[in-house]
């Protein structure tokens, strides 16, 4: 899974600081709308992401929409899994 | 922190589970709505217990509303510290 692919950013399991990081840059380029997307127990952090990035970081940015939703995905087994998604836009 | 209250169920460290059914018996009485709340890492589970119950349980049931936001909440020992939240709206 890519980590910024246009204006997304995915949240893995790195600290949380690198993710502020990747949303901000994308903030202080030419983007008014940056999407936060996480699966599973990441999705804790993406909203860590999400607050601390409207909250100390890009004052103007806002959360704009969030959704949730499963995706099936394949183990290593082979077997096909559920697993929880949230996407959270924000935007200014 | 109390597990249900009115029709909000609280997320806790249970097995999914406990909680999808804690949101079901709301809607198996008079409830048309029920809110999912949960901080820090419960996040991602109130995000599975939403998609368990919408998908699998009470399929007339829809994510009407999703809020995030920042708790402040004391530590054992008196600091104070930020923790992430979430608020999911079922309704049907």
């Amino acid at each position: 899974m890519p980590e910024e692919d246009d204006n997304t950013v995915y949240i893995g399991s790195k600290p949380p600081m690198s993710y502020v990081l990747a949303v901000v840059t994308q903030f202080s380029g030419d983007r008014d709308e940056v999407h936060v997307k996480a699966r599973g127990k990441a999705i804790s952090r993406a909203v860590d992401v999400a607050e601390m990035v409207t909250r100390d970081h890009v004052e103007e940015a806002d959360v704009e929409d969030i959704e949730i939703g499963t995706d099936e995905i394949e183990t290593d087994e082979g077997d096909s899994m559920k697993v929880s998604s949230i996407q959270i836009d924000l935007a200014r």
